[in-house]
């Protein structure tokens, strides 16, 4: 398995609605790529630190590139993602077990 | 749940024993933090994304602080992960489910 995780701090000028528009475009993407195996999201709890992550799990570093180009997740990227992330950390490693 | 995030990226100079190091004193915090429920790690595996994650389960956000102001975890991050850190990024966040 490969755990691709990332995680975001939005723009001090991103709107509520522009913040809840990330959650609610995600929750579609599973049904849409079926490569990912899990998918799990949510704002970050503590000021100071990042403000959203996302870890999806996939069966192999293919799938995680069919997810990474797929159409749907790169339009879900340019409509609701890039227009408020002021940075990004990202990384993919190999789940034990 | 709470879960906790973390990513670094390794200073050029850092050897790979010093990288070994991490994941050898990891493995030791679940034995002496017994806050931790789940505990899954490991280097990442695209260059130019981030070097070494870690994804860490708590009940609650006390059990977290509980971990992260821990002596033992304290001593791991000052004599593993700092010397060796060029940049960290980190996130807590509410576990669905």
């Amino acid at each position: 398995m490969i755990r691709h995780v990332v995680m975001f701090t939005w723009n001090p000028e991103a709107t509520e609605e522009q913040k809840a528009a990330v959650p609610a475009g995600l929750a579609e993407l599973p049904g849409r790529i079926p490569q990912i195996r899990r998918y799990e999201y949510g704002p970050g709890v503590n000021p100071g630190n990042k403000d959203f992550v996302l870890v999806a799990d996939f069966d192999d570093h293919e799938d995680f590139v069919t997810y990474r180009d797929h159409p749907d997740h790169r339009e879900f990227i340019d409509r609701c993602v890039a227009p408020i992330a002021a940075d990004l950390a990202r990384v993919q490693y190999r789940l034990h077990g």
